[in-house]
């Protein structure tokens, strides 16, 4: 047989699910096991994607198809029949649900049990990755339950095919040419998703238009629903508050007009009719200039409950906690919390609110949200942001499960870390995922949506375990490489912090695109638009004061949390300057003034860029040409943006402050104006 | 081997370029030639790539690697080595040049002579044509030399991203990531132009930004141009002609101006001075709102010859004939002609004026531009629409060639066909190419692409030949699918025409997008952008009367030509309503009415696209899966598309003409408000 497959590079469309032909001790296990699937309720379909996964996946692994083809068999005979075999059990009445699955590696085989079909698929492909780890199929021993109900991916894709804060080509949806034809990369595309255990889509950006709730897109939806039901994912819409006024006709869209709640009642009925199973909606109301309750005077309760009647226990309504207010002059960070806190108690049972890692927006570090633990009586989300809309786009590498990771482990002070508040609840990320070939836009971004998947089923799990297991299935599983690069992904959300947004500061990129950095911008419509209301440089120092001698954000949190933010002494000196504002000369923990620090955390953001490049570039014989060329050149583009960041940052800071560089430091190439000039009207994703 | 290849079905990305595993015969006598290719100018990069092209094409039609592994000899010694080999001497000094080549298939191999390297490799690529097509290598006899010498692609690609008028997805140039990133999509994307012997890419949209004339992005280009010189393509580049003003600073774009007239020196020398083989700028200037000489009270000449005197004999200026005037009520048809024909002779040596094939704009059928054989002094080029902007968009099959040939054959009357009057200069096709995995939206839109090229390169012949070619290569040589295959592709666009702009109507299109039937709007702010404009259709008849009678376009034309149109009777019923207004009662050549012959023609491109469908179901057994599903959506959604053009279009005539639809007709299911209230705010390529 010509192997026609030479003929295409490695060019990341396959993801982790490559199953890269095992070689040595680890191939001769696997040989080992005859090809016999067992599976005694193969006719239901997501059986049947679980027994061809496996199938498929083992001959991968294999690196040819089984001497002896697979056989599946439905009953298996004690006593007859292959003897080293898979079992699957795929409706153990005695297991828990909700994906849950057990994995027990015998002298008989590898044993699969489950309570319901999606269990075993769960386990397929847990035990695909395991084996394609190296581990010995007689010592699997996995007995897992999903950390949280939820595990969702929101898109933020425009029905024209535009993706917002998208950085890997146009949306996956070809929404134009739905229902009849359907890509099968979206098939591709659940196959990914199951692979990690996310369970929940919402197809549309949370900006949304009305059009899409209207019967030609029922339809297109529909066909996805049948085409994700198998593996285990449900659809949800975002939907346009104002709906029964664009597209419904009604002079009004106040959720307390029993015209509206009943247009709301018969949409959903409508939507039902055709997908039985239908999530529910997500809302951005009152937001960025998206309608919302607030227009008719009532509350984003008032808002949630009406569509969650409409939507009754079929569905889940998932409300924003994003909000910020043009007329508002609170710093900006404590509106959310200001506007929600008090409702705790208020939203129907089947309404979750949605509560971003941060208090603003995705930067690339922000302290976690106030909310989190601030409304026991509500059922609250996080909502993590997996496309890199502040931390580079789909320039180098930014893997962010240290990001998350730092998010769930962090101790609310109200009884529990984040990822306590959130379990029985859930969380969703912000899909990276386009038309490009590779899915991500970078080959390394695909780390992230892998990442988060595996967070949402397991938030103990480290960035590290994810990242090896990750790079093993994607690029290599040789331990040098493997381990150099789990290394440089480590770091690498870090290095994006130092060189962009060091010591705490935020929001201190290019309008609009969100694209390089803009830290002089302060003419902006609306004060909190602008860096400049975040930064508060001026001559004498930096830094927002957050403290009870300034906005008191502080307050929002729980007092034990509060308090070690409240002095810059023992503030975390990755938060220093989101809390406090102090003079450029402060000397800080290090020792150093608070410019040398800064200078210092920028030039080694742009020393890491360059060392991560030559890095990659010695793993040239280890990594195939085509992904090898294109990571080398997501690196030289990090590279000098890094500079760029670094040499455009310090360059204003200084004329502000005056001050020179510390000794030593590399002179700045071009001039402020020449930073400032620098206009990139095509910038993507905006 | 493990066939890796079977876990990736078909997808369309390898074009024509397949070269699916021969059998029977044709296997044999391929695997009786040896493996060795003698090239002796293999150092030079073209013919390197004509190597590895031969030999991967080779080994794929051989369904493996050859049993002795391809050698690649410098120099053959008589009577040494292998004997039934490839022989290829890229500098036959003898030769014609402009990639001309011959093929000679004898007892000793086959044998490629050219007079420069990419001679060869369009003579590789003919090569592999014919074998895959089952041709005997002994009898190979080959002597061709392209027909024109500029044979161009267009790309309507914006920066951004988005390809106005494009329906495959993105644009295929990511500028973003250009010049450290180079998708290896753009290697592909040459060696398919290539393969087909295009020579030129205008890489950015007619309707031009400035900034792509800056120094980033002359880098990036720099990038495209050195990666496709190899394969013989030269990049051109869209100018906006206000650059001078929107990004040099200048006050004024006037083409007299010395200062202007300096900037664009200075521009070309910087461009040259990167890109030594640069071909030059595309030019929209004074239509449709972009900017020109005529805002400086100069003529297109003016504009034109100065951009040509900045390239000097570097290059070459391709000014566009497409023009019209919101404030000139004359014909809109009429004005190319009237405001370019009384400048014959005026142009520099170095322009080129490329019209449009018909004096509207890409309609399914127009007659020829009236241009074409009336500007003697001038060097006029060919301008078709590969992309379906007109023609179903990325909907069904329209297969286009036999519309080309239709506008090739076509007699001026003023000394030649057309195919004679562009043959010393060239002719663009308007780039039908996107981020789609197929590269063109549907499978079948491929054969548009590839049909272009091939009558580039030779305009006489047939669009079946092409269409048998195309089929064979992409996708199977047995003989009943194929021929079934050619015959869905030459009905195709007819059957276009048919259901959306029978008997000479044209312009009836949606709004904006272009999408769906729209004969009805009438209330756009200009009147050469309303369906009404073009079917003067009321109580009493249908058509656009451009006799003597009426604008008199026909006076526009070679006497000999206007004669043949100039009379009902006499007009072939294709051009009926282009030229004459006729009553809905008129007798028209069937013997029917008009209105019967109109509803009859709309029923027939209905039937026809069901019928179209229907066949390809038939086709299962003989195509991929993956393929067969996705043309059959394509079908399944023409079908539905070609009801709904008939039904709203005879829906609005009815309203207008109060005429019954005629025995046997079936009924229109729903209302004229209907169709008319159907809106798609996102379709696509706007």
């Amino acid at each position: 047989m010509f192997p026609l497959a030479s003929l295409h590079a490695e060019d990341g469309y396959d993801l982790w699910l490559r199953h890269a032909p095992l070689e040595g001790e680890a191939l001769a296990r696997l040989a080992a096991l005859d090809g016999a699937i067992y599976a005694p309720t193969a006719h239901d379909p997501t059986v049947a994607i679980a027994v061809s996964e496996l199938r498929t996946g083992m001959d991968r692994l294999l690196g040819q198809p089984s001497a002896a083809p697979l056989v599946i068999l439905d009953v298996r005979v004690p006593g007859q029949g292959p003897r080293r075999a898979f079992s699957l059990d795929c409706d153990g009445s005695a297991m828990r649900s909700h994906g849950a699955f057990r994995i027990a590696g015998t002298g008989d085989g590898i044993r699969i049990t489950a309570a319901e079909p999606i269990g075993c698929l769960y386990a397929v492909y847990a035990v695909l990755r395991e084996l394609g780890l190296g581990r010995d199929p007689a010592m699997l021993a996995l007995d897992e339950t999903p950390a949280m109900p939820l595990r969702m991916l929101n898109h933020w894709d425009n029905p024209d095919g535009h993706v917002e804060r998208g950085y890997a080509g146009r949306s996956i949806f070809d929404w134009w040419h739905l229902p009849e034809k359907l890509d099968p990369r979206l098939i591709d595309y659940a196959r990914a998703n199951a692979s990690v255990g996310i369970n929940a889509v919402v197809v549309n950006n949370v900006n949304a238009r009305a059009f899409m709730l209207e019967p030609r897109y029922i339809a297109k939806l529909k066909r996805l629903a049948d085409a994700w039901r198998p593996y285990g994912i449900r659809v949800f819409l975002s939907a346009r508050f104002s709906a029964p006024r664009d597209i419904g006709g009604l002079a009004t869209a106040d959720p307390l007009d029993p015209v509206v709640e009943g247009w709301w009642r018969d949409k959903a009925d409508e939507i039902y009719a055709s997908i039985p199973d239908f999530g529910g909606f997500l809302v951005k109301a009152n937001s960025e200039g998206q309608p919302g309750p607030q227009d008719y005077g009532r509350s984003h309760a008032d808002g949630a409950n009406m569509l969650a009647a409409a939507l009754g226990d079929r569905g889940t309504v998932i409300w924003r906690a994003f909000v910020y207010k043009a007329e508002d002059d609170t710093d900006r960070t404590m509106q959310a919390y200001a506007e929600f806190a008090p409702l705790d108690g208020q939203f129907a049972s089947n309404v979750i609110l949605q509560v971003k890692n941060g208090p603003l927006d995705f930067q690339p570090r922000e302290p976690f949200h106030p909310l989190f633990g601030a409304m026991p009586k509500t059922k609250v989300m996080l909502e993590a942001q997996i496309t890199r809309e502040y931390l580079g786009q789909a320039s180098g590498i930014a893997y962010l499960a240290p990001l998350w990771d730092e998010v769930l482990s962090a101790d609310t002070g109200r009884g529990g870390t984040i990822a306590q508040t959130i379990a029985p609840v859930g969380m969703a990320g912000v899909a990276n995922t386009g038309s490009d070939r590779n899915w991500t836009g970078t080959h390394f971004d695909a780390a992230n949506w892998y990442a988060f998947g595996r967070l949402a089923w397991n938030p103990a799990l480290t960035g590290e375990q994810i990242a090896r297991e990750w790079t093993a299935q994607t690029f290599t599983r040789a331990e040098a490489p493997l381990e150099a690069i789990v290394q440089m992904m480590l770091g690498s959300r870090e290095t994006v912090v130092k060189y962009t947004a060091p010591l705490g500061l935020a929001h201190l990129m290019g309008t609009g695109h969100h694209y390089g950095p803009a830290p002089w911008v302060c003419d902006l419509e609306r004060p909190d638009w602008n860096p400049c209301y975040y930064h508060r440089a001026d001559a004498s120092g930096i830094g927002f004061d957050r403290t009870t001698t300034g906005s008191n954000a502080l307050g929002q949190y729980a007092p034990s949390v509060a308090e070690q933010w409240a002095d810059p002494a023992s503030t975390d000196p990755r938060y220093l300057l989101w809390f406090h504002h102090l003079p450029w000369e402060h000397r800080i923990a290090s020792g150093q003034t608070l410019w040398d620090e800064l200078v210092t955390t920028y030039d080694q953001g742009v020393l890491e860029t360059e060392a991560r490049a030559q890095g990659w570039a010695t793993l040239a014989p280890h990594i195939d040409p085509e992904r090898h060329a294109a990571v080398a050149a997501d690196l030289t583009i990090q590279r000098t943006e890094a500079r760029w960041w670094r040499n455009a940052s310090l360059s204003f800071w200084q004329s502000l402050n005056g001050l020179p560089l510390p000794a030593g430091a590399a002179p700045i190439p071009e001039s402020l104006q020449a930073y400032q000039a620098r206009s990139f009207p095509e910038a993507p994703g905006q």
